[in-house]
């Protein structure tokens, strides 16, 4: 609890050298304790000491086969039957299994299970949680009308176990419902602190939303890995020159350089946002545990929720675009498995995925700043949240109606350039995205369709140009503080307006749609100053990748060790792999016994 | 020959089932023979004779460890030895090493050998090609003096072996010299038909040209797989809904209809470029075999060289980011193996890298064009190729005086709203290129480094926007074509236009930036355009799909049958996973036989 970042580290630290031990290290000690913890009560303490001690393995349910994001449609029952005092859970079929569950294909023996709780009098209650024995801690044989297995094999990750979970008639003790948010009394008689079904589903699932913080944190480190290796690659791969005789280094490109140095940027600008972001959410949790109800502890509980909803898509997708990148970058090299690239690209791709689809995510931020927006213009209520993401909202009005007034590719080179130009396209896109819903809800019968139809070009706009505003201010504010070394300040700012004109150039068309650019000039002064901060920062690229790196045995990439020595590195891994020079064992078969067609 | 056609749907149709056992028969048949056939002359006919017999697996070494793209700085030599009529291969280092080779790993008995000729007098004559047996076909050991052995695991096609070689003063035979190109007499004395070794290279290594409109095809068929999938998984998968009680498909959401429909109009497109350029191609090679030496012949030659070199990474990139897009868009069930998305993406990614990678062969391209628009402006020579992809830039004085006149979404449903942009567009980035090229020329010490630092946002910029043109344009002349059935022409042209706009709007900025587009107007009408062809599509989307998907077996996806019955299909494919509900057999040291720190 004093050094909250600790656990982080070791998470990401594990996950550096391989995502799947660190994935079935946090599910049983975090998402597991976490939701028994949250969820339950003193009498559930036996079950997080048995994890902890690694008696059990454990998981959460809360995926069906037929439904990711929408928890709400869970199916799984638990029935209350009051003369054993016991629960019964019940697939209703296969379309409800449990499904995707980490750690659930072979090892779990204990599950927090979500379920529609009903009372003896047929009455549903909605959904609650419930730790249910999976398997025999002592076999791994399933328990009695468990039906559990392994989904199979996975794009990725496939060091963890995920799996899925009937129940046929499964009981379980009455103590076993998790019962912070509800209970039954020794009467059979279900009690509850909210008397919304809709505030006591958001209090059930309140438990899993410092996942996605964990995931930017994850997708930090990927985005470093896979950066660190194609870096050093390219530094030290050489490919024609500019005279038969020399050859020089693929990093000396342009077009090597601005595939990869925005990507280094990007590494820098959202680890820090990822360390800081993760401190705003120890100050969320621990006003939880001191049952902080002041009106500023649910506005932060609000900003974080927009903030994780937009930083966990723009964080997974740099770090899966990255990856991609780099992987192409090194060529074939980068096509062999033994430099990692691959495992790494393949061990990103869920981040994307759960924890919320991103583009589904992202609703949840626009949704959250077009309420604002509505308070800021309507009501006159000027917005003040907790971190200050959105202060700068409350001046739309002058921001809207600044334009772009840099001159030369050498003024661009100043972060403020693409600062001003992301508050003015955040207002832009909040305005045009509440006008356009304003449209939909004229055309369309409901508020669902008018909410669906207004999402691509403003709403998924919106939210993601919001996200990059706050992470490039807050880096921005990080390399000009004086707590800063003043030594780095220089090279940081370079990474910090690199990443800021790089992240913007995304956004041109929009720019110059809503008419903050205007003319041939502003599209080519940021192009010449993104490309003239590649240059700078080329020679230093190296030596940036080197202080995020890991050691070359976690890394794990024969391209990219620390010494440079390209192919010796690569030549003698290859020669380690099993059997490379021996002839296939069924090399009989391949030359003299063919078999024959048809003959199997 | 009466039907070459035939082949592509051969190779395509392995592909579809499986890229891996494609790639193996390719190689052998398609590579090898070509490379043997066009290289060689009629005393090579018995290794042809054995590789269609499949006495014998064959391959061909163009790439090195340390070099992929730059086929001139290959190392390997071979030494004639004139007292016993013999060549002396020799790799210097494992540098030089061949490497990445296909059916190199375990299988191939003969290569083709790319080294450094050199004669009895010390003198080197360049690049050549020999036949060189690389393993006993009976008994697939190695041959004396070759070390050869398999790189290891890929991120894909892992069902061929990639392997290694090196060379130890092997020795073959004279007459292995492929000697189309050069040859050394009786009396140990060498002769070419080329004067210049720049030309004898070109030569050379012609016989690989073709392997850019194959990959095309290649990358056409993963693109229709993965819009197969996704299509048919988002029609079924239903989430959410305008009411508690109804859910609706996810192929009803705006956003999900605009991540999926676009790649399903790509793939209608790009299969139509792909097999009418194969047809082009054709063309060339009856004019090659013919010995036609026409100044048209050598045009086509070029034009062909071009529109492959930026047609290979269109069609690449196009399949690899679809495949990511499907994937991510079919959630968790799109992450996990059996459905086969993650298959094909990984199989795809080399399409990017081998022969040439993507980013180094849009260079040829451009250079092209530039060449093209030097002989228009500046020596008054219209350009007249062969198939015409360039006509148009006869007009560029023209063309960019236009500027975009639609005025409602409406209009622009209409493809030639998107083919005049195109056209401008293309103009614009030559113009702007030249000039770019010109100013980096006056800055650079050489040609080299002016043509480098012209690539990003110009001359890369340039080679996309002239093959998007070409594909559109073609589509546009076949949907508009008296002999395409009346009854499908509709539905085709809205595929077409929504291609079009869509692939255009990636180049907005541009379009504001160079005073095409001016106003809100343009950006907004043109997205409008794109989400409105999106949902008249939608409906036609599953037809569409299933009019390209291969049968069930051969889609190999349990979530995206004919059928639609996603999870019967995938509950039962799960259920008949290797050991999916046995506990693993290592439960005894998980459970109570645990291993204790350290006593390894």
């Amino acid at each position: 609890m004093e050094k909250p970042q600790k656990l982080l580290v070791l998470i990401n630290s594990l996950g550096m050298y391989d995502w799947s031990l660190a994935a079935k290290f946090f599910l049983n000690t975090q998402v597991f304790a976490g939701a028994v913890g949250n969820g339950g009560s003193e009498r559930h303490q036996n079950f997080l000491n048995q994890t902890r001690n690694m008696e059990v393995g454990s998981n959460i349910c809360n995926n069906q086969m037929s439904h990711g994001s929408n928890t709400k449609a869970i199916r799984t029952v638990a029935h209350f039957d009051a003369s054993t005092k016991e629960f019964i859970l019940n697939s209703p079929d296969f379309e409800a299994a449990k499904f995707w569950v980490g750690n659930m294909g072979k090892t779990a023996t204990h599950a927090v299970v979500y379920a529609q709780l009903y009372t003896s009098d047929g009455q549903c209650h909605g959904l609650h949680s419930f730790v249910v024995q999976i398997r025999d801690p002592k076999t791994l044989l399933p328990m009695p009308g468990v039906m559990v297995g392994d989904i199979g094999k996975k794009l990725g990750q496939n060091g963890i176990d995920n799996g899925f979970a009937m129940f046929y008639n499964v009981r379980i003790p009455q103590e076993n419902l998790l019962n912070s948010t509800g209970d039954i009394s020794p009467s059979g008689k279900y009690t509850s602190r909210y008397k919304d079904p809709k505030q006591r589903l958001g209090a059930s699932l309140g438990t899993l939303s410092s996942g996605r913080v964990s995931i930017i944190g994850m997708t930090v480190v990927n985005l470093k890995l896979v950066v660190s290796i194609a870096i050093r690659f390219s530094a030290t791969r050489r490919q024609f020159g500019p005279t038969e005789k020399e050859e020089i280094p693929v990093l000396e490109y342009q077009l090597q350089q601005w595939r990869l140095i925005p990507y280094l940027a990007a590494a820098y600008a959202l680890d820090y946002f990822s360390k800081s972001f993760f401190m705003n959410l120890i100050e969320l949790q621990i006003g939880i545990l001191m049952k902080d109800r002041s009106p500023r502890q649910a506005e932060l509980g609000k900003e974080i929720h927009a903030l994780s909803c937009a930083g966990k898509p723009l964080a997974s997708w740099t770090a899966q675009h990255g990856a991609q990148e780099c992987r192409e970058a090194c060529g074939g090299h980068g096509f062999l498995a033994i430099n990692r690239l691959g495992d790494i690209r393949n061990d990103n791709d869920p981040n994307c995925t759960y924890e919320g689809d991103n583009n589904v995510l992202l609703q949840q931020t626009s949704n959250y700043l077009l309420g604002l927006f509505h308070s800021i213009r309507e009501d006159n209520i000027p917005c003040e949240s907790p971190l200050g993401s959105t202060h700068f909202l409350n001046d739309f009005k002058t921001i809207l109606s600044h334009k772009f007034t840099a001159r030369t590719a050498r003024e661009c080179l100043d972060c403020t350039v693409p600062l001003a130009a992301y508050k003015w396209l955040v207002c832009y896109l909040l305005r045009e995205s509440n006008q356009k819903l304003q449209q939909e809800r004229q055309k369309a019968t409901n508020d669902f369709d008018a909410r669906n139809n207004s999402q691509v070009y403003y709403c998924r706009s919106l939210a993601l140009a919001f996200i990059e505003h706050t992470i490039l201010q807050r880096y921005y504010d990080y390399t000009h503080d004086t707590s800063t070394p003043a030594s780095l300040q220089p090279v940081l700012r370079k990474l910090c307006t690199l990443y800021g004109l790089w992240s913007l150039s995304k956004h041109m068309a929009v720019l110059y749609q809503g008419g903050y650019f205007t003319g041939e000039l502003p599209g080519k002064i940021i192009q010449d100053a993104v490309l003239e901060l590649c240059a700078e920062l080329k020679d230093d690229a190296v030596s940036l990748v080197d202080a995020i790196a890991p050691p070359d045995f976690i890394l794990n990439s024969p391209i990219a060790k620390a010494d440079g020595e390209l192919y010796k590195n690569l030549w003698s891994a290859v020669l380690q792999g099993e059997k490379v020079l021996e002839r296939p064992s069924w090399w009989a078969e391949f030359c003299t016994k063919k078999p024959l067609i048809a003959k199997l």
